[in-house]
């Protein structure tokens, strides 16, 4: 890697090598997981280049390409898996300055990847009354490119499934990193190419999604005595066809007690609370449904708040800023995201939650998966060890939970232990010297890994 | 019933007693059924009379009170029971003239109900590019009260649901027929003791629904050459939550080629042909699913269109439209209405082919229930006799098949054989003497019909 020949050439472009801003953006929120903080605290680029156009895209790719140089793309830095780390050095590329929505229609808008969710979120709805059918719930901070690279879901999810369904992207412009980068309009099925790939095989340069149409959803706060009725509400409630709502999020006690500060003395130490955004037409809908279950309680909804404190948005409360404020108050904690489907997904719950007590607590998020309700859990974990959290993984996936391991930093890990042939064939392609974000992809590393182990990629930079 | 004095009474309104045009609009789609063929083709009201405002709503329902003259609703007559035939005579109340829009608000529409579906849906997709989530196939002609009150769902249902499931209807102002009528406005359960009751125990005045994005919604029509692999296209797509369709029908051959005039020489007898409306920023995943079913062949899509002559609006096609175009060519053929839900629905579907063989003719619907996609069945049937047609209800129950009668004018034996409680609750304090759509609640006249045959109104006018 020739570092200081890019430099040079890249310099009339917007570079900063100024170390404690390159550490900053070199970093996001690996430190999650204890397994993660312990690899890669240490990992820092070279340099960074915010390039303000795909031409300038372009020539960073090419440049570093000549030069030997990894580059490893860069959102907003939100992604919890250390995806947007420079493991092996060289360049990061920001993508802030690529921040343009350039059309918007109806149910549709093409944007570039840079811009914040919830900016774009903003452009459309004033424009056009729309907005997108599912963000994380770091909208206000996260980049869309991001999302599309290293996301996989979030507010919205109960309703329209996963990222990567079908449908919930429609096109994607994608830069290959040769000595002359190529430019790729992605659709259908080789969207699946790139999305959720964290940019190890082509840079997104231009997002074309699908709308939906905007509303002031309503955030309301539901506390019920036992869990089982709060998670089997959740599900039912995300049922209801006709009552349309963008989030529903189950939080075991003591969760919002103990660690949604803004709640304190509304909910006690046993309140098991869900949390639904509702659309406005729909909430004598939702208050009618809330009568069927004579144990819920309605104890917050912000059309009509009574907290002297304004709790803000429900879906801040949800997905990872679950977790986010948790460790906030116990850094000992952390977390697992797990996937509960199939026809008894309810009982697959409470079996794990009898068999772990209070080392585990429930946090349960309703979405869509193949036509059906299921829950996506991020379940907050009492962390000991390494071997227990191995362990406790295990023993999920023994009765039949799936797990998507957040204490990895590899594609394959966080996934399903196995190569995605489309992302790997791909690569061989559009980046045939392997420096887009080195070492997230085992099969491009080690064809023949066996997951046994964590993987350990050979070309980490070692701490200084 | 003293007819002439409520007539002088009501004489300063639009009061029609013309024989001819009182005879038209005495009749419904009741012909579809032999069996209501046979029953009702004579029914006949003595005048109609077609209020302008709620103000004269209330004057007909005191004026027939006091004169003990029944009072059967009109929407568009296009009810396929005999819902809208008044069996003991009387007056008939034609709504056509309460057809105002009152409010439009993101998300929800509040009108008359003598409005056709068409027009209001016009109206708000120009007012707020909003339309109805669903539709009857009638749009073009039916009322929305018409529809509230005896229409079940349609086109949109399998994104949405039916009708009358939770969040799909927002509010119902109803007047009752008492010495002096009273007006209620009903949320909530309290929906449930008018919609779909047929107008036996109130008058909708006014209709709060809520409204989705309206797109330019792309008709396409997809040939197998297989009917299994036809619905299992059908129900797959449907439980794609990311795209976007609105209506999905399945046909089975001949319909197509023997029943659809356009689709002549597009499609063979052995075509058996699924009908899907998708919004236009669904296309390309709509195309990207298409490609994993290689046995499924497009042959049309209204936007790139290649027949010669425009087939029209896939929905006309679709739910009950199907079975108007099949009796036009043979007027021999009639019809069921199946719910096919379950985790094996379509292996029952299969097992039922297989049973009758080209007696029946399948047709099926995709909608949402209670979370899953399941299939109504508005299967075409060769009919022979009363008896055989009983008898093919039976074996449909037997295998495990739902079947809603569409040979009975009553709300209980269409339904689900049993009294609804809350209409029959509403019907005694709302219509003490039973003038309103008299015949048609067989627990206000018999209340323990065991029905073990079909229900035969006593007071029926006789043929004159
Ligand atoms: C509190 C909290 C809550 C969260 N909630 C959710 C949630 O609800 N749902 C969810 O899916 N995630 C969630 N996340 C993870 C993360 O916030 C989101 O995925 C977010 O969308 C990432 O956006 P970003 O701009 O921060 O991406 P980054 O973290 O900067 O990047 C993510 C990945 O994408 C790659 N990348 C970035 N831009 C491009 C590009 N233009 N081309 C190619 N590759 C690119 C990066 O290299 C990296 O691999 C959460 C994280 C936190 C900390
Ligand atoms: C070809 C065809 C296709 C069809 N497709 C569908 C379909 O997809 N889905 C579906 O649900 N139905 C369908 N139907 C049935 C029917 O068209 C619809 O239910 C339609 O909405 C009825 O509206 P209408 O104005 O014609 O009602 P009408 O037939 O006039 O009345 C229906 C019932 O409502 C009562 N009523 C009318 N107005 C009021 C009021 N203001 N207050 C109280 N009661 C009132 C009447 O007394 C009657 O009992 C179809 C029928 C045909 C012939």
């Amino acid at each position: 890697m020739n570092l200081d020949a890019a430099k040079a050439a890249l310099a009339h472009l917007e570079l900063d090598d100024t170390p404690a801003s390159v550490r900053a953006k070199s970093r996001d929120f690996f430190w999650y997981s204890p397994v993660l903080k312990a690899r890669l605290d240490h990992v820092v680029a070279d340099f960074v280049v915010s390039p303000r156009n795909e031409a300038e895209v372009i020539e960073v790719l090419r440049t570093c390409h000549a030069h030997d140089v990894p580059v490893t793309l860069r959102g907003a830095g939100t992604g919890n898996y250390g995806q947007a780390m420079p493991l092996a050095g060289g360049c990061v590329m920001h993508m802030k300055n690529m921040a343009g929505v350039r059309e918007i229609h109806p149910g549709r808008v093409i944007c570039e990847p840079g811009i914040v969710i919830r900016d774009l979120d903003a452009i459309t709805r004033a424009q056009s009354g729309q907005e997108l059918r599912m963000t994380p719930s770091t909208a206000a901070t996260a980049s869309i490119g991001g999302f599309v690279a290293g996301g996989s879901g979030g507010v919205g999810s109960v309703r329209w499934g996963a990222l990567r369904d079908l449908g919930n992207l429609i096109r994607l412009r994608v830069v290959s990193m040769e000595a002359e980068p190529r430019i790729h309009d992605f659709t259908g099925e080789e969207l699946h190419r790139v999305s959720h790939a964290y940019g190890t095989n082509g840079v997104i340069t231009e997002i074309e999604l699908p709308l939906a149409p905007a509303y002031d959803w309503i955030s309301t706060f539901v506390a019920f005595p036992d869990f089982p009725t709060a998670a089997e509400f959740g599900a039912r409630l995300a049922d209801e066809d006709g009552i349309l709502v963008k989030l529903i999020t189950v939080c075991e006690a003591p969760t919002a007690s103990r660690y949604f500060q803004r709640f304190r003395g509304h909910v006690g130490e046993g309140d098991h609370v869900v949390l639904v955004m509702v659309a406005p037409h729909a909430m004598p809908a939702f208050g009618t449904f809330l009568t069927r279950w004579p144990t819920g309680r309605m104890i917050y909804r912000s059309d009509a708040p009574d907290w002297p404190r304004d709790p803000g948005v429900a879906y801040e409360y949800g997905w990872n800023h679950t977790t986010l404020r948790a460790i906030k108050v116990d850094p000992a904690i952390t977390y697992l995201q797990v996937r509960y489907h199939g026809p008894d997904f309810l009982s697959t719950i409470e079996r794990i939650r009898a068999l772990f007590g209070p080392e585990l607590i429930q946090h349960l998020e309703a979405m869509r998966e193949n036509g059906r309700t299921i829950y996506a859990g991020l379940t907050l974990v009492n962390f000991t060890t390494e071997e227990r959290l191995d362990e406790i993984i295990r023993i999920h996936e023994d009765l039949g939970a799936m797990i998507f391991n957040p204490h990895r930093y590899t594609l394959e890990e966080g996934g399903r232990q196995s190569t995605d042939a489309r992302q790997l064939a791909f690569k061989r392609e559009a980046d045939p010297k392997g420096l887009l974000n080195p070492g997230k992809m085992i099969a491009w590393d080690v064809p023949d890994w066996d997951y046994s182990t964590i993987y350990s990629y050979a070309g980490l930079r070692p701490a200084p």
